[in-house]
């Protein structure tokens, strides 16, 4: 066991692998190779066809203790995982770990063959009862919760191997090359699953939408692709693209974006060439809207919006307001239509979006990115993994990888969520470090990072409500009372990696 | 020294190597995996302009005996590799490789550093008076001559390790960023490049047209770049897409044509789903513009045109006579303006396009190919690297790859040329084995491989001039004589590589 430098213990090894305790955001240097892949074969007239997954499952030649992936832009539509997993266990096979790159609710379908053995663990981050399953020790399966960058990392550099990927390919020809952009699954970008394809010893694409030879564009090539399997669906479309994307309306989330917004003016960033990231959610949007109006008023032209997309980033590119969005998964069904048509909206890798390993990913170029949090310490250390029950209940996404990549990262958020603060001395866990977050915005008041001093003064200037995240913290508490500590088994359940495979924090067992 | 299946005598070793004789297409199966490069690490606010060429080749850490490449896609029209060998001259280097693409006529300036030992040699082919000085042994330069889809394996595989890329980048960006469609030097696809991108040590985009980032459409990302120049020049712009795409209006040249497209009518694959390939020659665009009518008489939908993209096969593209163009290079102007603005004209890199190694490349889907031949003989193996005066003047580019690859290869060429003939009983290097030639095609006649005995047949029933190959030869022979054998050295200056790797052929000194 061991301390890393945000205090938080870390033990020596995890499912059988050695752990690095996080030390900074910057400074670990890869070392060797990317990753790669076996060469391959395939003389003319060859058929990559194959009739059902049970056939392409064992002509991919998997065995117990493998890694299989799949990619997660079908999100809670995706029928494709569990699917596998059901033809695993029916072909007796063991021990299977899981490196998709995210789980979401609707694969809580497969807890029956984590319990039973067919599935070992996880070698990604899991949403919904899955984790919450661990975190109560009602499930034993070793979860390695991953960035959307640090996954990537861990594929190319190979500290995570995937065996067989499956892809859901929603629109593709019979040699495997592909896009995500038509059919009746399309989900728009393939950014994750460009990633197995690279580097995966075998890459089975799984299609309800198989088109005549050639697939154009081509967001996976053929030269990747093994076998390719016709299935009735990949997913249920009205859940493939299901996020809200719906501005607030609720007063408390209208003033935390108002604020926001003025944060981003005050930053001097949002000039000619400005970059941004929102997520999806109703805060995020308000936000962008209110980014939008500004933009629109001072003839600003931005560079690029940028992460999961949504349709009021595809209004802001074609009003011109964003010369390009880097797109790496949709985030709703105007994002996919215009991936599709829009060559400005250009689809990225999640090596391209936010692997720390490479010649510069697109969020090292991030002036402004729009975070959430469950929790936040007084050393701006950012919790989205758990809820302040102790449960694993989300993965990472981008959150950590945005952070660490923005020239400003501002964390929205309502200062009480379920009548707990959201200021916490220590957050039950730690998802993104302090050092990589500017500022934190409620409702109540506005908190400045001691690293974005300038910023900070500007604020003042301006009269915004600028407080001492500790000052928040008390006025905050002086509501609700200071939350009871959580209490917890010594068992850790799941790791936190931060994007460079050091890993930030654990996730223990709920005491109950 | 062995015979290879073609019964060439292959040495042991070359240029420190050993040699693996040549046995047949399609048997060679790769062991190992794809070649890795090194992992990287860029932080954000990291700046990767450098203010010249020669910073550039310092900071990529090239020391001697390493090996450099750059793509052929500005062609003749190319300043860069002549800049960078005489950057590398003065910085005193020795012994540096070079693993282009293709090295032309415009590279004879880096003859004086070859001669001085700055340059080593050719992990590549190459066109013009460099291959003609090593064939008369006025220059002492290993020469490996490769298959652009056998480049492209080379370098994947590994066997070929490009420790420093130059990409000759038409649309940069400062961070790396970029396409070949826009700007002074645009030359359409970077299909090679992307090769070198992938798997070199270190890359640096050289560009004459820096742009704000992100440049989109990405046909190589930010992500494979190390360091970014800017110069004045890329190239000369009237020599970048420089390829006469004439049709021929030579009375040979079209009755060659026309014999050929009827080959093609006889063969049956004429019909929906077309695909097709033919180069950019006047005999060659002739058939194209045969094909072409016959489509539309017959209200057929073709699938995909392939390989270097000309204006022709833009028109048939727009016409809807194709679905798709797969380009692995710009012949001219109007395709790199199609490439710019439709997406079912698809770039591809040379790996996707011809690589043997991978689950499959582009060319195993043609039905149809039309190639062109300095000489064939009478097992229908096909020379294209040396003339019959036995200099090695041309580079094999996609010849034995779409040979391999294609249902139909046909080999278009004028029955006399420099009143000798084409056909010989052996022919003086041989480039593309016979098993993979399908007919070749004279204004004389018409033979066919036994292998194609159905088509054959079709072809005497519709009554054309099908003759057996070395009957057409003896009918040229007595027009042209009976050529006088060359004499050669044992030397050898030059090996042919096939495009899985094995030695087809060798070019040995010419004895003066």
């Amino acid at each position: 066991m061991a301390l890393n430098s945000l205090g938080r213990e870390i033990p020596e090894s995890y499912a059988g692998k050695p752990l690095i305790p996080y030390g900074d955001p910057y400074a670990i240097r890869p070392q060797g190779n990317v990753a790669a892949r076996p060469l391959k074969r395939v003389n003319p007239g060859h058929n990559k066809r194959l009739s059902s997954l049970r056939e392409a499952i064992e002509a991919s030649g998997l065995k117990d203790g493998m890694t299989i992936a799949t990619h997660h832009s079908l999100r809670n539509g995706d029928f494709l995982l569990n699917r596998i997993v059901a033809e695993i266990a029916a072909m007796g096979l063991k021990g299977i770990w899981i490196a998709s790159s995210s789980v979401h609710p609707v694969h809580a379908e497969i807890i029956p063959h984590i319990k039973s053995g067919v599935i070992a663990g996880f070698q990604c981050g899991v949403n919904g009862l899955i984790g919450e399953m661990a975190t109560k020790g009602e499930l034993t399966c070793p979860i390695v919760v991953r960035t959307h960058g640090g996954r990537a990392r861990s594929v190319i550099e190979g500290s995570v191997h995937i065996d067989v990927a499956f892809i859901a390919a929603p629109c593709c020809d019979e040699y495997g090359n592909m896009n995500g952009y038509y059919g009746p699954s399309a989900c728009g970008s393939l950014g994750y699953a460009q990633i197995d394809a690279t580097y995966a010893s075998c890459v089975i694409a799984v299609t309800d939408n198989l088109v005549p030879f050639p697939v154009v564009p081509v967001s996976i090539p053929q030269t990747l692709v093994d076998y390719v399997v016709v299935v009735d669906r990949l997913g249920d479309p009205a859940k493939i693209v299901s996020t809200t994307t719906r501005v607030t309306t609720d007063p408390v989330g209208l003033q935390i974006a108002s604020y926001a917004s003025q944060v981003i003016e005050a930053s001097g960033l949002l000039r000619d060439g400005f970059s941004f990231q929102t997520g999806s959610g109703g805060i995020s949007l308000a936000v962008a809207e209110k980014v939008r109006n500004a933009m629109r008023k001072g003839s600003i032209k931005g560079s690029f919006g940028c992460g999961g997309i949504t349709g009021y980033f595809v209004d802001m590119l074609e009003e011109g307001l964003f010369s390009a969005l880097m797109d790496v998964q949709c985030f709703d069904q105007e994002a996919v239509q215009s991936i599709g048509r829009n060559r400005a909206h250009q689809e990225i890798s999640a090596d391209m979006y936010a692997n720390p390993f490479n010649a510069g990913a697109v969020v090292n170029r991030l002036d402004c990115v729009i975070l959430g949090a469950t929790e936040v310490d007084t050393s701006f250390n950012v919790n989205v993994n758990t809820e302040s029950n102790g449960y694993l209940l989300h993965n990472t996404g981008g959150h950590s990888d945005t952070a660490a990549g923005a020239k400003l990262s501002i964390i929205v958020a309502p200062s009480i969520r379920g009548r707990l603060p959201i200021v916490r001395d220590r957050v039950t866990t730690i998802t993104t470090p302090g050092e990589t977050i500017g500022v934190v915005v409620t409702e109540r008041g506005i908190a400045v990072n001691e690293k974005h001093a300038e910023l900070k003064e500007e604020l003042v200037r301006r009269k915004l409500p600028v407080k001492d995240i500790a000052e928040l913290q008390r006025e905050i508490c002086r509501v609700t009372g200071t939350p009871r500590p959580l209490e917890f088994e010594d068992e850790v359940v799941a790791v936190i990696e931060y994007r460079d495979g050091s890993i930030i924090d654990v996730v223990r067992r709920v005491k109950e």
